[in-house]
């Protein structure tokens, strides 16, 4: 069988449309029709070739949710539901082995010395089809959603998942989310949904669309860091937290000053997640005696997700409690898949998603 | 009643010795007659003026047990066992208020807003007797065991049992403890009490002594950074731990250096801990990327200690499990005192402790 | 000062309005004018002379909101703000001594081996006044909201968040409470804020407005057990959660037949908190080998609450996101107060409180 | 290939010696030749016809461990090491899909809803070979050590693990294990690893010898059911812990009147964990309100294990901290297997192998 697919063969070049024969299915896997594949901030760095493990040729794409063609023997989803041709599916973007000390005695399966990721470390979701294989964890949808909206779960939104989970939030707690880019619009809602009594948004002029987004999706307030100055943001924390700052704070962005913000504002005996530090930012100068130790604050890195992540945030979704289809702010075909990868890079979208 | 002190007038110049009258006992307060004082590393920063906080003049000592001379009213240990004259007892050197949100809401008293410390905010234990208000959290000693010995678990002990709560430890796991001081012996000692496989502890040349001593409290092996390269002792715990890492770290000095090289020896998922940063250390560049969130790893301030902790530190000393009593390498009287600090600044003792 | 009261001297027997003299007040010491006292399930107990430790006479009245009289000293709420004539507050019913094994080791104040307890052990709020002794943990209402929906955040509301907190809920978990009364029904609006996905509540005809009142709060589906048999639950239960189970199921009745049928409908894995228990029901059998041990589940009983769970429901309430005005279905008079202990003993309100 | 094997044909009947022809192996499947095979309690139900679920002819045997003879293509142990030919293992006795809501989202194996087990649910280790299935997770075992010691980590080790690991066990806290057989004995020296300051041991007279080797596993006391009176062992616990009573109490016994002793002897805020209740022992009346709530402590049923729990069994005994050897108080053939059942269910032996 053939399908299409768009290709990174040079950084920096146009991605190229080809076909490609398909081989046939081994046992358990599933051929996949791509409804939706999602354009991340990371296949930006992928493409300029800033990520050094990125093998060429490469289809990226490691979000995608689409509709089940063909199935090679017996699979089911994590329910046990037999899965069939027709069902409408989303995968974890990670393969991992089952088998190693983060699977087996850690139970950390995002650390897996063997994960692979579609789209990342191997063909992913620029196509019209994709073959998943049979360790693929996978979850049917039966809920109507438009593809478009629910696959942006994939990736920020299982992201965004592992770091609350990592935070313990309670009812009386305050909230700030540095970044309104969509892993900080799922980590709001998130936020929202462990009950936090007031969940704050940083971001900057040049996403002054999103950081409005976000009073929609339940932010108590936002503050754009290019009409405040540090000081002005810091004390409007202060005040607005009786002077014991932020419980949790969740750094969605890649930046270093951010970084050292949010250490600030992070109150005594509070949680500083980071899942937006994704790509290497060099070094960060802080000091651990005044921002770390002297308020016994946590710090925790957030890498990647697994399949429960997933799953919060598709949940997330399907709950309809937010405002998710206003993230996805353009489609693009196949073929302008270059076209949505510089539109994400110079942010004229808040998501952008291929529709193949 | 007149006790004789020890007070620090002026910042680098000799503690004096002077005569002072006691008021008359308050409610529920306390009169002990000190039996052993330590002298703990942060005594040497206020001693030189490093540690801003310092109200001039005061006497020094945060860490003290002693026997009971005088109480009035009635007063209860934590167990509810009334306390009587000539009970030897220990005491929480810390006074919280019981009534913010650190001690109401967060259970956190070691944050409290209101917090009081014997020696470093108000008089201390350098001296002949103290008194105790009546918000002191105190513990009945019965067993038998030299006041000297007993007396490090008020600080070092403590925060390094505050560390260790603070740290998830499975039995299968590596543990390294940076610095081989008494806070860094304690963490030892936990670590094996929680059960880690292997603990291996990282000292200097200057601390060989301590290094040693480390053996004797069952560290599984010990790095000289004197005698060997980074890269060495990086591979040195990669061998000994499968390729994985330590999966917890505690840093148990005051070292920028020993911060940047915890975090490469800490394994993913794991957890580095920071008791050991009690005093500025300026600003130390870290790379999040690479060392905290590619690894997934938690890093935690630790900030002083609460009755619970020093408890536990007082438990682990009368197991006699663990050989304490070679931690005490030198007694001074009270007119020592000055000398007994210049000691421990320069690492002729390994603890040093006052018999006013 | 003479203050007017409802007094219980012989249990089963209406309550006397009294007049009584205050004492002046001691240091730190607060006199509330009471604006509400509500009724709880347990003030039936102890005036049918269920409840063993009840002392004769006593005023009570446990759950209270009122505003500042009069000021002895200084005295500050759990934010470090002072109090002032005139505030609006609320307090913890519960008088820890913070000086025990179980407030200084195990941070469990509501285990304190001191505790007291206003309107249980010693006088409480069916009274025009209160004296606040000083270790009363006080919390300042700035919001407007009428004191008679708030007070039910001292008990049903505070012991509600106790047990939520001891219950793990993720995004996707489905929650069953048991008992539509007052506590199930914050049980229920703490289970939405903690983001699960579904939200039962079972009740009897007995409690249908209440039911009816659970819908408007957020649950996904209410069970009433006079129309449905047991196996019919357990099978619904089954099919909304595909087969799994809810995983957390939390028992707001004080029923021996709710008991048994909590821990069948308890998933794999998961908890079954126990707060409505508050009086005893006798011995109930249970088949520890199928129930609990085979589904790995955990039981957790819940004793009354802290501070920081009373600030939780206040918080809950304040946020109006909930109707709790709806809850309070009957306000009575100081001298009807035997009144409201009746209709609240037939169910005739779903909460009564007094308007002293 | 043929090989030797012991097989259940009828409940309580002797078992009968056979020779069977192995299949030859599937990719990443591994011939085991047999060194040691752990005669278990529950082989004693499944024997007897009590574990409704024992398909027959079945080959008993779910503790075992042995020389790899024969791999098919290339398989690793949990560490990333290739196994080879000769490699002395251990491996989980359960079998998991790794693809079912309890292995993905709640990431607990043990509750795997396809879990099957070797021994149990399909041919076990009363053999002289075993073809483990290339789901298997095994450990290699580079120490050298008795088969015969190591054997009992398989099931009742990892049990034991596994309760611990739901147990928070503080420096301070004193633990009961309620039954010293094996997974008992392992409790305990857990809850050494743990740090527990004391662990009391509580059997029968009919387990005298068992109650002995407690102490030179490191029980502070041991309590004989038969000499002393339930008050006696009650008031003996409470003066060991100040009053408080034990915070973790391990059920490691299969008895309704264990139970409920061990539900007095816990203290307020504390865990009872039961892993021993591991076949139906019918319903068991419980005063829930007094035992449990009032108490707010927390049951917690324990239900097999995983392989991060066999995994510290493993280490536990390689540790040699602990005389294992002397659980193993008799070794039998093969053709032996029904006396080694009858000297288990007799209590003639604490822990019985077959040497295959």
């Amino acid at each position: 069988m053939k399908i299409r697919v768009s290709v990174l063969r040079e950084f920096n070049e146009p991605l190229l449309i080809e076909e490609r024969e398909l081989p046939s299915l081994k046992e358990k896997e599933i051929l996949v029709r791509i409804k939706s594949s999602g354009v991340c901030g990371s296949d930006i760095h992928m493409w300029k070739g800033k990520d050094l493990r990125t093998p060429l040729p490469l289809i990226l794409g490691h979000e995608g949710v689409g509709v089940v063609e063909d199935i090679k023997g017996k699979k089911q989803d994590i329910f046990g539901e037999r899965i069939k041709i027709g069902d409408f599916i989303i995968w974890d973007r990670g393969l991992v082995c089952g088998n190693c000390y983060f699977c087996v005695i850690k139970k950390e399966p995002s650390l897996c010395v063997n994960r692979q990721v579609y789209g990342i470390t191997r063909d992913g979701c620029y196509a019209t089809h994709i073959i998943l294989l049979k360790e693929t964890k996978i979850i049917k949808i039966e809920e109507k959603i438009d593809p478009a909206i629910l696959v942006s779960a994939s990736c920020s939104g299982a992201t965004a998942a592992h770091a609350i989970s990592q935070c313990e939030i309670s009812k009386e707690d305050t909230v700030i989310i540095q970044g309104p880019g969509p892993m900080g619009i799922f980590a709001l809602a998130f936020a929202r949904e462990r009950g936090a009594e007031k969940v704050f948004v940083i971001g900057t002029k040049r996403s002054e669309k999103r950081l409005k987004l976000c009073l929609e999706f339940g932010a108590t307030g936002i503050l754009n860091i290019n009409e405040t100055s540090f000081e002005e943001r810091i004390s409007y924390i202060k005040e607005e937290t009786k002077g014991v700052g932020a419980s949790v704070v969740i750094n969605c962005t890649n930046s270093s000053s951010a970084l050292r913000e949010g250490l600030k504002m992070t109150a005594p005996g509070g949680t500083y997640a980071l899942p937006g530090i994704a790509t290497p930012i060099g070094d960060t100068p802080v000091s651990f005696y005044e921002d770390i130790v002297r308020k016994n604050i946590k710090i925790q890195g957030i890498w990647v997700s697994d399949t429960a992540h997933l799953y919060q945030a598709v949940r997330l979704i399907l709950s309809k409690k937010y405002p998710f289809e206003k993230l996805i702010t353009r489609k693009f075909s196949l073929k302008e898949a270059t076209e949505a990868l510089k539109s994400v890079d110079t942010r004229k979208v808040i998501k952008a998603v291929l529709i193949p």
